[in-house]
């Protein structure tokens, strides 16, 4: 296959390429680096990515940021953080791509136990992993050509344990075969409109 | 208790309402007529309904709308209507109003079936319904002064049947009854973030 990752320079981004690169052509997109750059805030920039990499059989997300912060000091301004990334970001790939990608081409994109199992100042997260779970849902029935849909949602993974493990109190994490193993049964798999939750 | 009602003048609100004001004091809050006229997707709106009506104990929203139509239409404005509305429409009313609600206070939003159960068209709905629902689970462990927040969500009442069955093959209508009980259960409960499922 040939796959679009985007986020390939990522904490799970790096791991998933490394698995993909061994069977399937992939090009990593970043907003900084890789081999094709790619805001996935900006619209544009993501008609400009499908377009420079056409006919591709998987797009694969592991990018996404949102506001992180105690709701007391949140703005409205902060909850657009989330919207513009991690939410419309994500959406505008499908929205996008719908139109670029082959056919039974198949999108996979990250949300995260957040919006299910909530943590302190996390709620920006919460709020676009449930919006982008609840939206791979209601895509799933409308996508045409057989493309299908899904979503990875990890637990706190293994690799950002150092880094966040304080803002998850008694959280399991979770290895970085796991998550690896849910992006492969979305793309290499035949399910479409899955929340693949891996906690 | 005072309770503002947002959207008291619609399907469901207008029910809710006439329970409600049996036994509290509700103030009708909507775009174009009640008591006082509120546009949940203008904060400075809210912010002077909020200055309008001090010390209310409840905060109740039956309100909010969203793009309804086909995934290959819709435009990236689309998503924003429903973000703009019932999603950041009700998060505002919650960002804005923990600032003026009384001790131990509670917020009762709204979503529905889509966020877990999706119809073709319906996934502007979806996106909002699941954002809404994970913010609500976020922010309840986030709210001080014993503030309390829950969603009732319903799937398709019995007063929207005539308008809307034919967009839900199969659902099982919602009693209007059910629906007031989700809300009381919020109002008049102790319990917080809860998503109520009245389906």
């Amino acid at each position: 296959m040939k796959i679009i990752l985007v986020g390939a320079s990522g904490t799970i981004g790096k791991k998933v390429y490394e698995r993909l690169a061994t069977r399937h052509e992939v090009i990593k997109a970043s907003a900084h680096q890789g081999n094709i750059i790619v805001d996935i805030t900006n619209r544009a920039s993501i008609e400009r990515m499908y377009k420079a990499v056409p006919n591709v059989d998987a797009v694969v997300c592991a990018a996404g940021g949102a506001h992180f912060g105690p709701f007391d000091n949140m703005t409205e301004d902060d909850f657009y953080i989330g919207i513009r990334d991690k939410m419309m970001g994500q959406i505008n790939l499908v929205m996008v791509g719908k139109d670029y990608i082959n056919d039974r081409g198949s999108f996979t994109l990250i949300t995260g136990i957040l919006a299910e199992d909530p943590i302190r100042m996390g709620l920006g997260l919460s709020m676009v992993n449930g919006a982008v779970n609840a939206f791979v849902k209601a895509t799933a029935i409308e996508l045409k050509r057989n493309l299908r849909i899904n979503v990875v949602c990890p637990g706190l993974v293994e690799d950002a344990v150092e880094k966040y493990a304080r803002y998850f109190p008694g959280h399991n994490p979770v290895s970085m075969e796991r998550v690896v193993k849910g992006y492969i049964r979305s793309i290499e798999g035949a399910n479409t409109g899955q929340v693949i939750k891996i906690y």
